[in-house]
């Protein structure tokens, strides 16, 4: 879907218990706005009664580019958002959300994640990358981002995540990606970054929780495997799943070739999961997501 | 996504060249006719310039259902539909669009179809088999649909066809279902069926047009093969692509390995074609669909 | 890849402990007795030790065919069988495995395994359709195969378990298929038909054991969903994979939606795993199986 | 499945007219020699009477090391190979072959095979990037890999083209990757590399050959995009197919969506075609291949 970055296009998330007339208050006061919808999704939760919606729109060209923005809808939308009950974010397209990586010893989604940032297939700012191993360092310089080497090993784990926790805060990170970080994040440490912390498991969830999924695959003798994207949340692998992709495999394959062919199911869950959040796609509801896709 | 066939559900069609404000109008409109929106879906087509939509919409509780409706709705939105230039088209869901299947002696897609439909899955009323032979006569009568042979052999083919299209005409059909007919309609009956008749191909198209494609993917040597559910126009297998299907092949499949496992792909890309149809989730655009799939 | 029905090709199945000169010896003795290789696949299991073999083998032109067959290659094979250890099976590729299904109310993997038998894509003979509820019978009909209803609500399980069981010794069955047969069989009757009983599960195992896995599967909020076809051990779902398939989903999906798409990946797991097992294509080992797949 | 490079595994390939007894003698000679079969296929193309072979094999525990090796086996199968008329290829798992990458101004191919080679998944020494453009040095850097940068513009293509082939002699490789390379390879050149020069098509073969398949798929309204891994042949995109891969697209994908979608399957198909390439996996045969695959 084709996006508007021209400092004029706005993204549009709403949502409320569901109730007639939220897309007509709504759409009516945009188009009194001078905005142009772009792309529009919307979804009803039928068990909830929760209501989703998300617009993408441009500046009607009749309409002055003065004032125009995010504020300005923000501020034309109140009436309605008060009427009605509205939860509502309205950002600028043109806006970078700034993103953390942690990783450890294995490079491919890390890699994978640079690269599509750097091909512009990313819309965000990579602050850094942070990791329990200095290994990484070296992919952090070639695409220009500061890493942190943080010490897990000669110092407590609580110690070291707080020290995490301080780069995240000095970095002013809106989004934290474990690409592969391979260890259990403090309780608290999500609870702070609800909603902007998302995972890459290498398994199909929720098949094969917790350490070694791709040597329990191979022990049970599936078929396919897979990997999910998820949000973190204090029940390890149990946040709710944005993107999951699976590859065939067969009696023939070691666990060294389950973990060869995993990779591009964790490279791909994770390059469209993360986008999918950059693009403010995704509702988090319950222990669910509305993803509404490109 | 869940449907509404209490006789109140209705569905609302609506393309026009793009513009501001009509999803504000058509909304405010529906609000005020009492009609809640179950789903919805837009597209703005940026090369064209135009606009597609479609609602479900479900009476609201506090509207009284005396004269609530297709034509009701339709009625209300006429204001709108002049003002903005749509076109629009609104019925009800329990409406059950009345299905030709067309077959020849290959019954794996006739078959499925005939028993999704039994299922539940396919909302229509399937009306008569037509084959130019007699051995699907058997599965007609399985499923209690009136069959009907038409000799290609023993006279012209335009006066089979003809026959055919004077069967079409007597179940009054809304749809023709080319389950596999392996016959090329002539041009003045596409015509006449303009965007109301679907067919199968057995190819993963534009590869392999035209007859035996299971042999000509088998002389290129692909590693995977398909097959493509489209609606029929003039120019043979180049309509409007409804969905597809692939699955994955070897240099040990033979062109019956190939002809085997293809029927997956056939069965599933005409199932999921012809129900996306059935739910009014089509438009055709030029030679492409915009498909509002569920 | 091509099969030889003329009542000379045969298949033959071989394994042991891992050990030099068993391709060599077997191949050689192969070759003495006038046969050629026209299909073959092998594999060592690293971890056990153990290898694996099936060849397709023809009659060679020069040889006689008088008195050639399985029983003559067994016979002929018998030293290197008792040289190398090796467990040896010979079987005609003519023969037709006896087969029964187990059904309960519901239609679409019953009627597809009945289609792909009638469309010769199956081979073996199915012999009974055995249910606990009446409503299958028509199909039976149709496809001109006994059926059998044992009454699961009038007596008790263990008793309508016997019946079932009397009836596939009534039908010397070699294979009893649950097409969504829905009750837990016995452990005595599941000892008794090792490796000789295969269930299509509805969900991707392991996720999603027991009970209502479409409902799961909605809960858990996952982005693909699939099927399992297994043999049947004592415990419930964790018998030995055979054939797995998988298809997306999205939040729209209702837990209706998953079924209707869930549908199928059951259909095209069973079938599969079906005609693998009907081929002599699957090796037990441990709670795994290695499938030659064509 | 797991290989041996302990510098005495060794990977035999074999072809010849299809006849009885090959793999009897083959697989007796080899044991007489010492050798453990740890990977074996083998393939009878029916069509034309072809055979095909190809084994992994490891020093048995009880043969002396000191002779082993590539050399020995390939003397010690003379015999064999004179008396059945074989086409044989023994060679030592530890050898890597040499391999050059040619790309223009695209990235994510190049540092897709950078990275899986940096990893370890291709087996094989990259020896040399060269480009028509400068931008990819940077890459070629990161990865340590020398880069030529071959002037397109300012020379005749036949004197660029001649540069390139010098740089392939220069650094004696034994396989050129067309890594969205770009330009039409003179037929000359290609005569010289047959079969040892891969290319990545941006399409799902044989739809949308030549020039700008994404905005052909575009165009055409197609619903599943893909990419094709082949050898290169004087046919331009008509070679065989070593790899495929295929993802979903809709109506609302633009060119620019189709391209980034695209990426995914070009990189599976070059990434894992060529790691079969490297691994001995694939016979040329006529215009199609015969893919041994792990």
């Amino acid at each position: 879907m084709n996006k508007q970055n021209d400092g004029f296009g706005c993204r549009l998330i709403v949502d409320c218990p569901d109730k007639r007339g939220v897309v007509a208050k709504v759409s009516t006061s945009l188009s009194n706005l001078g905005a142009t919808i772009l792309e529009a999704h919307q979804h009803s939760d039928v068990a909830s009664g929760h209501f989703f919606m998300r617009y993408e729109v441009a500046r009607d060209a009749a309409t002055s580019p003065e004032a125009w923005g995010a504020g300005f809808l923000l501020e034309g939308l109140s009436d309605v958002r008060d009427e009605l009950g509205l939860n509502v974010r309205v950002s600028s397209m043109a806006e970078r959300p700034k993103v953390a990586l942690l990783a450890t010893k294995a490079s491919h989604c890390l890699v994978d994640v640079l690269q599509r940032w750097r091909s512009g297939e990313l819309h965000c700012d990579i602050t850094c990358v942070i990791a329990n191993h200095p290994e990484m360092g070296e992919y952090a310089d070639w695409y220009k981002v500061p890493f942190h080497h943080v010490d897990f090993t000669h110092q407590p784990k609580a110690a070291a995540f707080q020290e995490v926790d301080c780069l995240l805060d000095d970095h002013q990170v809106d989004l934290t990606v474990l690409a592969r970080f391979m260890q259990i994040i403090p309780a608290p440490m999500i609870a702070k970054h609800h909603g902007r912390m998302i995972n890459i498991h290498h398994s199909f969830l929720p098949s094969f929780v917790g350490a070694r999924p791709y040597d329990q695959a191979f022990e049970r003798g599936v078929k396919l495997i897979g990997a999910t994207c998820h949000y973190v949340t204090e029940e390890l692998d149990e946040g709710p799943i944005i993107e999951q992709e699976v590859i065939r495999v067969s009696h023939t394959d070691t666990p060294a070739d389950l973990r060869r062919k995993g990779r591009m199911c964790e490279r791909e869950a994770l390059g469209r999961g993360l986008r999918l959040h950059l693009e403010g796609r995704i509702f988090i509801h319950g222990n669910k997501t509305v993803v509404f896709s490109d």
